[in-house]
């Protein structure tokens, strides 16, 4: 689909891969990475030749400004191989769309489509044999830009480095997660860059989860930083809430991550005859809910865990469980995903993407 | 005043100073660095041997969680000489206790005090010909700390960088600066990590403070997220409003820094009475002192510009110019602060901490 002619990628391979050093049936999640990586840099105002070379560590000046001032962004995508051997992207072009928004908002250069669409492919089939089929494996794909330009002055650089480098992965969370309701911290504020995969993020929200899983809790589930009243996301999850037979999850703002699985899950439940509504979800709602039943499960999307399952949350020191249930939403709607993802099952949304 | 045995520095000097390729006279902000650079590591629990080397680019791993989480906080300070040839910093235990602030924040682990203080000092007493006397001129130096570990998982790294680079200065804004006061965008949330020198803070402020130039502005004053408003404080300032004979200036919070050279600047003007008050400043009620004539001045105080007097606002689409005026406290309380850090003046406050 891509026009050879429109993007040269400079490639250099290994010699030897590693692979057969890593132990594929104990991965811990993001610390192997594959035998390639490609880069492109942005100097003169313009995205440089894109490269393809062995994975490794790169320089970096004491003063880049990523290192000082935040400027970077991600994305997060995973490849799967059905049994056949054939390997799968799921929806490429939203990652391609949103790192470009995340990159907007922080003053970013945006990165060329048909660069990141063919850097993407070109190094995922190059380090095809590292996609392993089967349930929960693939390879996790983290597309990110930061400002390398050498200067601590407190504004945009002007030279950026984006990046594709690639992780084996195994099912990310397998047991369901406890969670906590925020109270006291916070997120993302009203104007700010909650929306985008702003490296910042991601940071800010280590020391609350700390004390969460200090407390016993896995995640955090941040609610708005002004009341605390609504329910939002989760670190790196969109959430969903089935009260009785009806799906609920918040409204994207410029608070919330626009997640790929999130728009997926809210698609096949509405195929699937499950009510949605996307609208504001009070805290007081789902308490209220939990104590008279119709909460009937809550769950977490995202391209890491897919969808991850909540058994417990906690709000006001007190603890809610909620209870197993049998034909869960979270279970069937999953399946549908992951058979889409993994080429199990038609897909008439056109979302699945093979790499050849 | 430290004891050497406490912590030794592993040092290596330069074979040749890169002193005479800089022309003093014409310093971009924060792009020429001194001779030597201090850092320290973090691994496996602890903080290993600290080390003065030469300044030079180092490796790091594409997957070094700073690039992506952005788990990185800084400070900033300025080293000044007299006339005699002696070199002095400001209050810097200060930015030792705000750096730890900043890095409880984040998840990060501090930075023991006679770690920092011996490496500042014995760095700074090294590349002490690159501090020059005279008016504006100092040495500006950025203590910060980054996650080095290589794992991409969204967790709190367990390896991390400290380091210390010095960069010579000039007065960084010369003239006066036009603002706007935030409408739509925001720095920091309620329970957010606004108080702390957090990386993404920086970013997040670049896109709006880039709208704000195409309209003619330098810098954005950032109002409350919640209702806009409250004003807060600038990018790299906390603001001053001088309201017929009285200062008044926004409250600390877990949304605002809490500057050094804001403190000193109370105290200042209090011990010379001048009557401060520390209280929530509403928008409206500064647009309506521009508009009877109360308001005498803006000004923003911080260490890279000491203190910055503004010459307009915008807000609301309307712009509010603010006359020159003679005996203005800007000026007043900037001659006593500089003689103070200059060794100009007599420091009954024991502000100034001199290097030998
Ligand atoms: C903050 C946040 N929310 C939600 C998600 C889920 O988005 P997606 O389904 O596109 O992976 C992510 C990350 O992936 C995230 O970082
Ligand atoms: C957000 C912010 N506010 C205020 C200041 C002023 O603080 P200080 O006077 O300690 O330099 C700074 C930085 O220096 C800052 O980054």
């Amino acid at each position: 689909m891509i026009d050879q002619k429109q993007c040269e990628i400079d490639i250099e391979k290994v010699e030897n891969t590693k692979i057969h050093d890593v132990d594929f049936d104990k991965l811990d999640f993001g610390r192997k990475f594959t035998d390639h990586m490609f880069y492109c840099d942005f100097i003169d105002d313009e995205w440089q030749q894109p490269k393809i070379v062995p994975y490794q560590a790169m320089t970096i000046e004491p003063s880049a400004r990523v290192l000082h001032y935040g400027q970077a962004v991600f994305e997060g995508m995973k490849a799967y191989k059905d049994t056949d051997g054939n390997a799968f992207l799921f929806r490429p072009e939203d990652n391609h769309r949103r790192i470009n928004i995340s990159a907007a908002r922080l003053a970013i250069p945006e990165f060329p489509k048909d660069y990141f669409m063919k850097g993407l492919t070109t190094l995922i089939e190059m380090d095809k044999d590292w996609i392993k089929s089967g349930d929960g494996n693939s390879l996790y794909i983290r597309p990110f830009v930061f400002a390398i330009e050498p200067a601590i002055s407190a504004a945009p650089a002007e030279a950026y480095r984006f990046m594709i480098i690639c992780s084996p992965a195994k099912a990310y969370y397998t047991d369901k997660v406890r969670v906590i309701f925020a109270e006291e911290y916070s997120r993302s504020a009203n104007g700010g860059v909650g929306f985008a995969k702003a490296a910042g993020n991601y940071a800010a929200q280590f020391y609350p989860t700390r004390l969460a899983q200090q407390k016993g809790y896995q995640q955090v589930i941040w609610t708005d930083a002004n009341t605390h009243e609504y329910l939002e996301e989760a670190g790196t999850m969109n959430i969903f809430f089935r009260i009785n037979d009806t799906l609920v999850t918040a409204p994207i703002s410029d608070r919330i991550l626009d997640g790929i699985t999130r728009k997926s899950i809210i698609q096949l439940a509405e195929d699937n005859n499950i009510p949605v509504e996307v609208r504001r979800v009070k805290v007081s709602e789902i308490k209220e809910a939990s104590r008279n039943g119709s909460l009937k499960e809550i769950f977490g999307t995202g391209t890491a865990a897919v969808i991850s399952a909540i058994s417990a949350f906690e709000h006001g020191n007190e603890v809610f469980e909620i209870p197993d249930m049998e034909n869960a939403y979270a279970d069937l709607l999953k399946k549908k995903l992951v058979n889409i993802q993994q080429n199990q099952s038609v897909d008439k949304y056109g979302w699945r993407y093979e790499i050849k």
